[in-house]
């Protein structure tokens, strides 16, 4: 029996140290044409890999005493001793680095090939290839970085807006980790309570226990419904709000889309869409990112209703957390704008009754009562009238509800949100259990599922398939 | 008069100084979801502004002593003590950097937000945005690269596949610039070959002058001519070869599209269009960058003929190095398939006959005759026959003409090759001089002239608005 237990003990050890020891490898800046390209490398081998390519031009040889150092030299294939690049290279020692391992970062020329050549290199001279998010996950398997932390990692790099990108790095520093550490503490006292109670009954202290243990709970339990209160926020800061744009063709939907990107210029960027066809962009509405889908993108014809049909704009509208449908108010409703209406009824929406600078055709009191439930914002796109008006409706939308104004600390993560909506309903259930003088036992119970639930957001407790799922969703090179 | 001189010489001073002294900034990195992203600085007062936004872990300063070190720490807002991001810093101290002057790279999360938040904080602290390739332009004014070395940093990041990419990092190495200076050195001699028997007439030497300028000037003469033979391939190296795909709808343009890429997938890269619609894809033909344009990209209606009429697609055709046509062999010549046919006739062009797995509906001799000069190549796309064919045409139709076969300096650049053109021309006026004994001064004009048409590649003699022209076309950051 010991025999197995060693044998089983071997294994995951084996198997651990040949993951851990591995000499991983990527290219860790974004591809495209710029000035400066990374290659990096973390484990064991990394000193070795790079010494057999690196040749610098004051010194033979990197050693540990370069730790930290740029130097200047080139790589050279050995094989051939051709010149694959000028480059400065670092060799970084552990425990001082990102992943708590050996690592050596190679800056080289920014483009497509430097950096994928010398990935090939070090790949052929003993790394192996990251996997997505790998750097990070040693972070978090060394002890560098919590759960929450690694994840915040890769949230600050899609960071679409100075809003959520600063709720990222709250996380990253660690305070959503340190608000968890908090309420598992208040939960761990009342662990610790329940089993003193257990263990020494005669002392006769239950009553005091019920009483104390309800206090604690609830304030756990408020404690945990006011990050949860946070989430619809904070997925919205960290994924943008889905907005598509609706209309006849030239009723002004890419006016609107310039518009709205020209007041926000400042922080627009294009983002490639999933397929070539659709246009997607993020601007920037008071730090709400808002990703604007323009239907243009998926047609050149000028049939929108017609093409609604299609799988693909379906889709696309049934995604969007936000319809914004444009009319013509200088002419007759269509059947095409009868069509939009049907879709917009149903689904959060702002309607638009564009083209008010020109002369009004238009029964304006027909689409309020087609629509009756539905703010019509009216403007002239063209000229800038109304946009405004329009921003000021998202913004409205993104801060109503039961939201909160302010909190440092926002649940941006759907991982973490579930994990809070599980430990919510425990310690519900350990209340309900103190109020109806259950007995201590049945209680620890939902209390220790309930910190362990906090726990899988601090990844104290978490099993490896979560963790996979969780780093799988990084870039490379991190 | 001397005052005003003195005036003059200040200001250009003065001018120099503030241009050199400067210090400039940028993101050296692609935009884009990475692990890593760069913010560098050149210039006397990098190391201040980076100490008035950094904060070490364990140091609190920046200080020479710190040369070529990566450090950890934050950069942070002065303004409200924000984070701003967990970076490396690394002080490099000049003159051994990029551009000889002092420089910090700061290393932070990749993505959108945070390299544009440090740039932010960096130019609000006292440096100003760098112009396009500025950082290479000081490297060149303060002589670490000459001019063709720094104009090959752009070809190597721009660089599609492994054989341009070596040209170019050939040129970096100075290859190129030895070629030249070789060349340079022979007209040196001749030049003062000629100065000398100007000034000693006496002594009589002009006959053996004359034959040996004559040798000396064919030597360069075919130097010049070597070079410039290599100027047609290089240009495909660098910028591709413009292939643009043409066929009616269902010809089979995407699936011939996506085989060329399969087969090619090593070193397929997305390079964004100028425009939104038109799709370019690099493809890698045995190190030839093939720039593939799918026509399909600038229309999803059925067209293609009607189309070709925009001004786009004709664009597109007539700036295209070879247009790919492809007719289906299962069905007769359409209408649209001899608009083609139009196209195609006074181009350099191949033609695919696809579908040829189909019953063949097709007079094959038809087509034959319509176009007699070019070879039809029988595709089934569809199951990937004849695309390996195609390649070799392609092949075939690069190294064909008086391209070299193996030649390790080539011309890429259209600036090289004008001025090797010009160079050319000056020594042949110089030879003609010496075979027709016109006066020694006369002739020494030709060879000076020829002189300073070479020292514009390596920027021995190049004037300002040249250089300005040359760095406005590099990438920002470097």
């Amino acid at each position: 029996m010991k025999n197995w237990v060693s044998v089983i003990i071997f294994s995951f050890m084996k198997g651990l140290v040949r993951i851990m020891s591995d000499t991983i490898a990527a290219i860790s800046t974004a591809i495209g044409e710029a000035g400066i390209g990374i290659v990096r490398m973390s484990g064991k081998e990394s000193l070795d890999i790079a010494n057999k390519l690196f040749k610098g031009k004051k010194i033979e040889k990197l050693t540990e005493s370069y730790n930290r150092r740029l130097v200047y030299g080139h790589i050279i294939d050995p094989k051939n001793s051709e010149i694959i690049d000028e480059v400065l290279i670092a060799f970084m020692k552990e425990p001082y680095t990102y992943t708590r391992e050996n690592m050596v970062e190679i800056y080289c020329h920014g483009g497509i090939i430097p950096v994928r050549r010398i990935l090939d290199l070090v790949l052929e001279y003993g790394s192996r290839l990251a996997e997505p998010g790998e750097f990070t996950k040693r972070a978090f398997l060394n002890g560098r970085l919590d759960l929450a932390q690694s994840e915040a990692v890769i949230d600050l790099i899609r960071a679409k807006t100075d809003k959520s990108y600063k709720v990222s790095l709250d996380q990253l520093e660690g305070n959503l980790s340190k608000k968890i550490e908090e309420i598992r503490n208040i939960l761990l006292e009342m662990i610790a309570h329940i089993e003193a109670s257990i263990d020494f009954p005669e002392e006769d202290i239950e009553e005091i226990t019920y009483e104390e243990l309800e206090e604690k709970g609830r304030i756990v339990y408020e404690k945990i419904g006011k990050l949860l209160q946070t989430a619809d926020r904070g997925k919205i800061l960290r994924d943008g709000l889905n907005a598509v744009i609706l209309g006849k063709p030239n009723v002004g939907k890419s006016s609107l889309l310039n518009a709205i990107l020209r007041e926000n210029r400042a922080i627009v960027t294009n983002i490639p869409g999933t397929t070539r066809d659709i246009i997607e962009e993020y601007v920037n509405i008071d730090g709400i990112p808002l990703k604007v889908i323009d239907t243009a993108g998926i047609r050149t014809t000028d049939d929108i209703v017609e093409k609604i049909g299609v799988d693909r704009a379906k889709e696309m509208v049934d995604k969007a957390d936000l319809i914004i449908a444009v009319f013509d108010a200088s002419n007759e409703l269509t059947e095409e704008d009868y069509q939009i209406i049907d879709i917009v009824k149903n689904r959060k929406s702002i309607v638009l009754l564009n083209k008010t600078d020109l002369p009004n055709k238009y029964d304006e009191n027909l689409l309020k009562e087609l629509i009756p439930d539905k703010e019509i914002i009216v403007t002239s796109i063209i000229s800038g009238i109304g946009i405004d008006r329009l921003e000021n409706a998202i913004k409205k939308m993104f801060y109503s509800g039961n939201l909160l104004v302010e909190s440092d600390i926002l649940i941006t993560n759907l991982r973490h949100k579930n994990q809070l909506i599980k430990a919510k309903k425990n310690i519900e259930e350990g209340i309900n259990g103190i109020t109806s003088n259950m007995p201590l036992d049945c209680i620890e119970v939902d209390i220790k599922n309930c910190w362990k639930n906090l726990g899988e957001i601090s990844g104290d407790t978490v099993g490896e398939d979560i963790l996979d799922k969780i780093f799988s969703e990084f870039c490379i090179g991190k």
